[in-house]
């Protein structure tokens, strides 16, 4: 019997948390595994010997594994640390499989995006390039959808079902005065618009909000932008347009109002596409002219979260366990959609040197010809993934999420 | 047997619905009204003739009330029409009351806020003009909370639950990072601070957030909240500060980085104190920063109301209905509470003319000294109007909302 490690690192979705239980569970549940110890703040925790036993925590309280699924953000914390190349500097990858021996870790688990399995990727070539027998296994999150090879990714039903949801109460909230107005609900997504084309779902018997869909997976034309929105403003009087936050010109300048930075990853930190697109209907159409930013509650905001979402993000966290338990490594959990309708899926794993540092983005047939809405591909790809409202807990009037007091004691 | 005629008006809330729901139920279970008529868009439904028979609605659907009642933003939409002084100009009331008479409308009920109350003031004190025995009255919702006589208002409880909730979703969105910064939520409230206050409900056993919070009350001092934000830091790694849209300095210069338009009840159009004091920290002091704008959700997000709140806001619909059969008229129902725990409350009904155009704030002894929290009455007071979860019914992953294709039909 060997113990487990993981750690969470990126940004928050509203079911890392579920993959966190899953490993818990699986390990609980495995002949191979004993303890399962969390590295807070990710790879940093091993690092910084900030590590917790998950296994003792999980013994004291009945509810403990139930309360974690529904819990947003990052239990265990996330960093944004990006590990260097070892061929140039392979002191902290060998402090951290020093704690990997010094704990009898036989397997680590990466819950993350991309940038994480990028993480996961450096620790299984490392490990290879040592010989040790550790099973490093990434588990796919990320509400941006984008990583490769896996149908879909967790976190991302639960934020397209905020985002539908909100569509339509925005879509409420906008039909209630009879006079002309445009409305601008800019979504997350810098380099994919799986998030914004969720926005689609929000149609209904009663409206057809959001009535232009601009994804960057196309070139954003004012001109073209402003006709479609006189043309509506003929036949209706609101009009209701969902933009990600990366929509861009035919040379590649993103549609923004505001700066733009790089972070430690080399991301462009963006803000202000809705803005942007406000003040344009303003200096052009002459109408009540409002944007709404879907902010942070997209991915943070665990009271709409997928059941079908947070279901699946517990399985991949116990199927990484029973495929480390197999001798699998160097791999990450994948989802394989085997129907539609009735929606099934398959769990696997693919080699985590084919997934690391890929984006996957919306395929160009998904979108309407002129760019300016998403097609019925889209929709039934989408629709399973929101399905199902978990039985989430209330005291004193508040959701009950679990204690994270950890992530902000010194 | 006389009919009812009842309208909505001003901005959305989640329970304003509730009460039309609970205008039908009065006027069904009345022997004194017959038929119960929804005004569209307002006022201005009556002046241009867009009259839903509500009765022969209802009874056509056997969940029509309870899906009424948790449909967020106003089922008969809304306007901003401001009725001019009858003595200047009286021929839109001449033709309102021939359309009550047309229509056999022996009570009218005007769900909306502060500008709606000014419209039933203005209505009772023609009808007593002319003689007219329609029974006029207003039901108080809006989410700011500034209705005076009344103890709260409808739609305020539920938009504090959301605010309330949304602030831990946010805390636990930002405490997963080891490194110091700071997030500023701004919430919604020009002149009164009720919605701010109710960030403080999301304080629990593991987390403090928000940490500092600034109403539009007090006056607010760029080098105090420097001072206080540098302090906290000292201490911890993340520092959320809850805001006012309104917040101002000791000159009355609201602390914005918008522009400032008036609209036609002469109100400025505010945006941008939360980029403001963003702006502010990243000129002053070297951490990570952020703003979010708690959107329009907080005041449509219908799928997290509060259960007390559309109770209330039902029971008062019913109330206007009984009030109006035994005579009353010139008047608004209100809530008077009678005990904080077990939370209790009266409905009763006080005349207009003491409520219209007068707006309630925080007592500044709610506030503490400093004025970068609220006290514990605060608490004491919000705490038992966010209690409770509605069944919400959902089909295909999204919440069940009413049909209200006739606001956007022509």
């Amino acid at each position: 019997m060997s113990n487990c490690m993981v750690a969470q690192s990126g940004g928050p979705t509203v079911a890392i948390n579920a993959s966190l239980a899953g490993v818990i569970k699986g390990v609980t549940d495995s002949a191979k595994y004993e303890t399962v110890y969390g590295s807070v703040n990710g790879i940093l925790g091993i690092l910084n010997d900030h590590i917790l036993n998950l296994s003792e925590e999980m013994a004291k309280d009945a509810s403990y594994l139930d309360t974690l699924k529904h819990t947003p953000a990052m239990f265990l914390g996330s960093c944004r640390f990006k590990l260097p190349d070892f061929l140039d500097d392979d002191s902290s990858y060998s402090f951290i499989f020093k704690q990997f021996e010094r704990l009898d870790i036989g397997a680590f688990f990466y819950i993350g995006g991309n940038d994480s399995m990028d993480t996961v990727l450096k620790l299984s070539d490392y490990a290879k390039r040592i010989g040790s027998d550790v099973r490093i296994i990434g588990i796919p999150k990320t509400i941006d959808n984008d990583l490769m090879v896996t149908d879909h990714t967790p976190g991302f039903g639960s934020a397209a079902k905020y985002i539908a949801a909100s569509m339509l109460e925005i879509a409420h909230d906008t039909f209630i005065y009879a006079v002309k107005s445009v409305t601008i609900v800019e979504i997350m997504g810098r380099d994919a618009g799986w998030l914004t084309a969720a926005s689609a779902l929000a149609r209904n018997g009663y409206s057809t909000a959001p009535h232009l869909i601009y994804l960057p997976e196309t070139d954003f034309d004012e001109k073209e932008f402003l006709a479609d929105v006189r043309d509506l403003l003929e036949k209706q009087n609101n009009v209701i347009v969902a933009i990600s936050e990366g929509i861009h010109d035919a040379d590649g300048n993103y549609i923004s109002a505001g700066e733009s930075q790089a972070d430690s990853f080399g991301h462009s930190q963006l803000s202000g596409a809705g803005k942007a697109l406000e003040y344009l209907i303003k200096d052009n159409i002459n109408v009540k002219v409002r944007s709404v930013e879907i902010n942070v509650l997209q991915r943070c905001a665990a009271h709409l979260s997928s059941q079908t979402d947070l279901d699946e993000a517990f399985a991949l966290g116990e199927k990484a366990v029973a495929y480390a338990a197999e001798g699998v490594t160097a791999s990450m959990v994948t989802m394989n959609r085997t129907s539609d309708a009735p929606y099934t899926i398959d769990y696997q794993y693919a080699e985590i040197k084919n997934i690391a540092n890929e984006a996957k983005s919306v395929p160009r047939s998904w979108i309407n010809e002129r760019g300016n809405d998403v097609t019925e591909e889209m929709i039934t790809y989408l629709s399973p993934l929101i399905q199902g409202e978990p039985a989430i807990r209330y005291e004193n009037g508040l959701p009950v999420y679990m204690d994270v007091s950890h992530l902000t004691r010194h």
